[in-house]
Formats: C-alpha cells, sequence, structure tokens
C-alpha cells in the first residue's frame, strides 16, 4: 500500500556537539519519507524553490519515492538553523527562513487520489484539515503538530483533530494541548478530541501509544516501545519525523489495521528515529538496509523482553 | 535468602497537589524494607529518636521485617519536608533536621552477620564502605547515593563503589558522577568505577540496567524495564527506596544470580515503585498481596511485550 506524507522539504543548518553542517537537506516530509520507503511506498506533497536541484531530487527518487507531488515555487526553499547543546534533548534555533514554505497551499496530483494511509506532518493545522478532506481513499490517518499551533491556533487544531486517527507528538505537547500535567489523564483528554489513538514520543526513553476505548481492537492498557540508549548522537534532527515515517510506512505496509500492527509499528518508529541520530541530516536514513532494520529491531525487542 | 538495608528511618511532612500529610513515617531504609519484605526476610539498621514509638515499629512488625538493627537514641528521629509540585518529578525541600541521624554510626547486630544481601541506602559513603566491609557473608551489595556525595565526597565514594556489586541512581546522578552528558557512555564510566551492573533509575520511564562485560553472564546490551504510567500520583517520595526494595528483594529470593534474574527484578523495581507513589507515604506498601504485585508484574510485562 502507498502512504503520502505532506509537510516541509528545508535546508538546514545544524550544530551539535559533534560537529556542524550546512545547507543540508531536511525537513518534516523528507526525513518522514526516507524512513517509511524502507516499508512502503511513498508520495510527497511539499513545495521547494529554485534552489531545490537535481542533487536534492535524488535523494528521494533513489528510495523510490513519488516526487510529482513536490512542487517547484519561484524563490528560495525553506530553510531553518539550529544548534544543540551537550544534552542534545532540544535544538536553539538560530535562524527560521519559511520562503516559499510561507505560501504552502498543498496541492493533491491526480495519481495520489487514491492513497489509503497519510502522514499530515507539522503544518498550519486548517492546512492539515483541507488535505485530509481532499483524500476520500485514506483508511487511516497520522497527524503531528507543535507548541506553536496548540497555543496560537488552537480552535483550527481542535477541528482538524476530530479527522485524525493517530496524533504522535511528545510529553511537553501532550501536556500542553490537555492543559494536564499528569501524562496519562492528559492522554486520555487528548483522545477525547477526537483521534482513535496516541503516540507520545518520550525521546531517548521510547514512546507510548494510548488506544480509545475498543479502538484498533480489544486492550485493556497503553503500549510502551523502548528505545535502545545510543552512545553516538550526532544530530538529533529529523528523530520525530524518522520516527512517524518508521510507524505509518510499517501500518501501511501491513495487510491487517490491529493492535498488534500498531505495537510493531511502535517498536519500528523507535528503530528508524535511532538511525536518523547517528549521522547528521538524512544521512543515515539515505542508506540503510532492511536487514539492518531487522537487526535493530530485534535488539529493541530484546532491550525489554523477559524469557 | 535475607537482605540487610542500613538507612534511614524519619518522619516526612509532604505536601503534592493531591494533599498534605504531617510526621508520616518515612526515610529510605523504611520504603526499601517494606518494598522488600514481599519478597524475601529483611533486616534493619537504623538510627531512632524517642518520638519513635510502638506505632512505627508495628510498621515493620506488621510486614515480619527484623527491627533488631534499629537503635534508639536521645533525641529527635531524622525528620524532612517536601514540596511537590504539578509535574511531581522532584520535591522542593522545604526542612531537613537530621537530629540523631547526623551522629548515625551503624551498628551490626551479631544476629545480621551471616546476611548474604545487602542494601546500603544513601548515607555517607564512608559509613557504607565501612558496613560493606564487615559483613562477610556478603553474595551481592546494592547501593544508593545522590548529588550531594558525588559532589561533596567524590574520594569517599569512589573507594566505596569499589566494593558494591550493583549501584542504584538516577540519570541525574549518573551524569554527574560520570562527568559524561551521554548516558549509555556516561553508564560505562560508571561501571568502571567499581560496580558488575549499573541500574540508571529514569522515573516514569522506567529504568535501564547496564552490566560490565561479562558481569552476571553474557549478554551484549543493556536492558531496559518500562513502568506503566499513573494517573493517580499522589506522593513520589520514597519511589526510588521502593524501586530498589523491589529490586534487591527479588534478587534476596532467587536462587541463582545471573542476567535473567536482575532483569526480572528490573521489573519487581518498577512494579514496587509504582505501588509506592498511589499513596501519600508508605500507606501503600504496607498492605499490599503478593497477588496484586504479581498481578502488576504482567502489566508491566505485557506493556512492551509483541506476540
Amino acid at each position: 500500500m502507498s502512504i503520502l506524507v505532506v509537510g516541509s522539504v528545508a535546508f538546514d543548518d545544524v550544530a551539535s556537539p559533534s560537529g556542524s553542517v550546512k545547507n543540508i537537506l531536511g525537513g518534516a516530509a523528507t526525513y518522514f519519507s526516507l524512513a517509511a520507503s524502507y516499508f512502503t511506498q511513498v508520495r510527497v506533497v511539499a513545495v521547494v524553490g529554485e534552489d531545490f536541484g537535481a542533487e536534492q531530487e535524488q535523494v528521494f527518487k533513489k528510495r523510490g519515492i513519488d516526487t510529482r507531488g513536490i512542487e517547484r515555487a519561484a524563490g528560495k526553499t525553506f530553510r531553518w538553523g539550529g544548534n544543540y547543546s551537550e544534552n542534545l534533548n532540544e535544538a536553539k534555533t538560530t535562524f527560521t527562513d519559511l520562503n516559499v514554505f510561507e505560501k504552502f497551499q498543498p496541492r493533491i496530483p491526480r495519481e495520489y487520489e487514491d492513497t489509503e494511509f497519510l502522514f499530515l506532518a507539522n503544518i498550519q493545522p486548517t492546512l492539515q484539515a483541507e488535505v485530509r478532506r481532499k483524500m476520500h481513499a485514506v483508511r487511516m490517518t497520522g497527524c503531528d503538530t507543535m507548541n506553536y499551533w496548540i497555543q496560537g491556533t488552537p480552535k483550527e487544531l481542535r477541528e482538524t483533530l476530530k479527522l485524525v486517527d493517530v496524533l504522535l507528538i511528545n510529553d511537553t505537547e501532550t501536556k500542553m494541548l490537555a492543559g494536564e500535567s499528569n501524562l496519562p489523564r492528559a492522554a486520555h483528554k487528548v483522545l477525547a478530541m477526537g483521534p482513535q489513538a496516541l503516540v507520545i514520543k518520550h525521546g531517548e526513553y521510547g514512546a507510548t501509544i494510548f488506544f480509545r476505548e475498543g479502538a484498533f481492537g480489544i486492550g485493556r492498557h497503553p503500549f510502551r516501545a523502548p528505545t535502545l540508549p545510543i552512545e553516538e548522537v550526532k544530530d538529533p534532527t529529523g528523530a520525530g519525523d524518522s520516527f512517524a515515517g518508521g510507524f505509518m510506512g510499517y501500518i501501511a505496509s501491513q495487510e491487517q489495521l490491529n493492535r498488534e500492527v500498531l505495537k510493531r509499528a511502535l517498536f519500528y518508529g523507535g528503530v528508524m528515529g535511532s538511525f536518523a541520530v547517528e549521522r547528521f541530516g538524512t544521512e543515515r536514513l539515505q542508506a540503510l538496509t532492511r536487514e539492518e532494520i531487522e537487526e535493530r529491531f530485534q535488539v529493541f525487542r530484546e532491550l525489554t523482553h523477559l524469557e
């Protein structure tokens, strides 16, 4: 099955204790589609500027990603700069030049209309909702958002959440969205806003999925996937989008859509996130093998497995 | 098999968003021994003042804990006060009256000398080392410490760590002790100081155990036990000590001392920590059943278990 991601393609400047890079290919849609491409056919809707050339296009093409939905606009591609300090948990944004991304109006190519899985990366909530409403064959919609929209456009975000099956956000965003500091209580409040399931990303501690009662089958409890503690974190940029790519990509590759599939998907999300941070930018995600992915999946599984 | 804990017995004043209590029984040795008492015979070495009466003694006795090592000194018992804000992750200490604990010189009753498992709760590192050196039948020593000793008595702590088999501390303490912000790298540095294994407690995210190469059997990777997200956290005081009690108590109850036992122990640690925080003080730990413990152990297991 194929999956469509709608989101940003960007050029990033990143500095971390491991070094610094400039003008590397980034953006949520880029990390997502590379990670998902190891599991299923990926389609991208995004906007880039005149500085996006054959070299960048090739990064997608080499992974078999359908780029017909990447629109070229007059001007420059979205640019972002960030610094990570020793603890690596949060980037300090040094600059954000939205450029062509400022007027982004997602256009869905006719050839994409039959897509059954959809991921709405972190863009303005009303645009997310518009895209969702245009996709009539969709079986499952994943969605990301951030503090900027939670605080800035709460009404619009609430409307979007009604259209979403799985929301993927982090601890802080969950608490902020719910206005509740206890994580499981906050999770239930978020689920009451619409999503069938909520994936809360805990960074180096893995992720937890909470389900609405009865959603995706039966079960009393949430499910948690750990991640292996990583000694060499070079660049955390894109970890969350790579997580989403592994999670949604694995789901789109499966016949069934049930809790057991979503649990495995949570592990694959962690696996892809852990690969992403090992090198600057998308370097690691460009050249993985399915064998490496399966090997790490087994390591993650054993990490919490009692005999 | 029996286990000896050496540490504080205290009276606590605690305030959290769920309410407040005054003069309740607390202290590391108290939480530890109650949690461990569900698995094995527990012995306590501690000091209390004249305000420690029959009521407090009964809390230990009811759980079959051997209190012959609790010394009565002239004066008042150690008193601590703390406030938890909304996020509950860290207590703001409102007062610390060491009282009789200030001159604590652990005395090991002759009847305790055959104890095979030892837990050195958070006290001055030189006292910890002295206790360890007096115990000649010990098969395994667990140890806790805190930022106060890591920064204040680093040389003494280093000497103690050479005598310890398993150190149980949190993320911040691990990074501080190692002088290294990456957690797995910090873990390896701490293991190089002496312990065979290091248990890093992540609070609501569970715990990870790192092993020295070859320690407790073979294995390439660390192991991680999750905890169930808890909706009703009333009082986080003693969670870490209850974790240690479940962890060490389970180990002491087993014939073998290998990685599989330590992995299960990590789950039991999480289970006991999760019970502790559900009520103020030791209330929940005083009246558990082994069935409740096993039931939660299964829930924790299923929390990350793929079919």
